[in-house]
């Protein structure tokens, strides 16, 4: 009889016994409605395992009551054409009722990460993100799952789930990608109108300007963030804007910093709605 | 690419992928100090698995604030004996730490059956049970768990957990194995002073006696109740009694039932300190 104390060991263990480091599992869950964000991830899940699977389920438990979990854009057809082409092996496509049957209850909460920023803003929120990212890494068990750094906190919520509950992938995190014109790539970016798209640029030059005050040596929170609120509320569109937040954030944590001691710790966040979208974006302080 | 909309197809599709199938695996929760009950439920497992694995773990997110965490009876040698012996292929062991990181805040909470009974009278014991149990079932990822009756509730939690997160196993729930006496084995037995012990046979005596007298025709759960309630309060002992509930439920549901509609729906339930000892018992209206 074999003595293990560790969840790594039992796992090898087990493994060995049954020999079945055949083949590599890459997992991309997704909502669907795919854009180049999406498609970098594939690419690399493509690149690294054997076979490569996706998702597509618009969670509800994710949205909150005011949200827009109806209007969310879906566009089946074209997303598993998309899939097909990039070389996906699987996509997994289930209906409400086979993730939520009747007498479902169960939800997860990671805890005080889970809390803020977008946790504060969304209530909710990241319990439902936990609890379906949960059921598809434990319905898939992949070696390797692949989210976007745009949903920076989202990345974090979903590193302390699978380390927490020992879900047993490596959770990987790609880039931010972005048009050319430095908008961070959405679905929701099809609910803004050309004038809102426009504003919305404002999201991301205030991130890039603060960023580039922060690498001329200005280390206070305070003034990296008045850079990104001027940068949104300046300017003389009729766009109403709505900040949630701007924050400058542990990356791990997502607690505030009131000063960056250390490169590559400290992540700046803005959330606000360009007139009734509601968008996210981030760059990291390195 | 492979378009599919369920959780067993899925499942199925990437087995055979990998080819995985040759060998089943059979998993043994226990927090140790092993007696008959549990080593039926290894029985059970060494004969319906290729290889069975049993985990010792104390786990203390299951344990009130004023509950015998620290005292809860351990003796891992004569527990890793008994385990080799009836031929338990891996125990999983692991530390505190091991569990339960730096770092660690997730918990799991599955709904309203976790708030009845023993969940009222333990508050948080449940999300604990769930917390631990799916990181056990996401570590070993048994075909088959197994689970004793003696804890129904639990069972019940188990199985929502199991299917609402999608982990993977059948449940297996083996039956309560009693002392010659009818008391139900449990490793909190071995708190009892020997009129402790005594006064403890008037919870399973009290159990039989309503299932006979539902047996004979009686319905009306009040009843029922009475027959237990007035069993273990009657004779002379000098053993302090507090009883938490006595309870005519809804196997599945937990719920209170007024009359018994349906045989093999129902359950009895006894929770009650016997000197400073909480113990639990149960028996089908079968």
């Amino acid at each position: 009889m074999k003595i293990i104390e560790t969840v790594a060991e039992f796992r090898q263990e087990w493994a060995n016994l049954k020999e079945l480091e055949s083949l590599s599992l890459g997992l991309v869950p997704t909502m669907g409605f795919l854009h180049e964000g999406h498609i970098s991830l594939v690419k690399k899940s493509v690149s690294q395992n054997d076979v490569t699977a996706a998702t597509i389920f618009v969670n509800p438990t994710q949205f909150g009551e005011n949200e827009d979990f109806e209007d969310y854009p879906r566009d089946m057809k074209s997303d598993l054409d998309f899939l097909d082409c990039e070389g996906v092996d699987i996509v997994f496509v289930p209906s409400l009722e086979e993730m939520y049957p009747e007498g479902f209850e169960t939800s997860i909460n990671v805890g005080s990460i889970a809390t803020r920023l977008e946790g504060k803003y969304r209530p909710g929120h990241f319990s439902g993100v936990a609890t379906v990212v949960c059921k598809l890494l434990s319905i898939c068990r992949p070696d390797r799952a692949y989210f976007g750094q745009k949903d920076a906190q989202q990345c974090a919520v979903i590193m302390a789930l699978n380390r927490d509950l020992c879900l047993g992938s490596e959770i990987v995190v790609g880039e931010t990608i972005r048009s050319s014109d430095g908008l961070a790539l959405s679905s929701r970016n099809s609910y803004l109108s050309d004038s809102e798209r426009e504003k919305a640029l404002s999201l991301s030059s205030g991130l890039f300007a603060a960023r580039k005050l922060w690498r001329s040596g200005e280390n206070a929170s305070d003034r990296l963030r008045s850079v990104v609120l001027n940068e949104i509320l300046s300017g003389n569109s009729e766009v109403p804007v709505e900040i949630d937040y701007v924050s400058v954030a542990d990356k791990n944590t997502f607690m505030e910093i009131d000063r960056i001691e250390e490169a590559g710790n400290a992540i700046i966040l803005v959330a606000a709605k360009i007139g009734t979208t509601r968008l996210i974006d981030n760059v990291a302080l390195v």
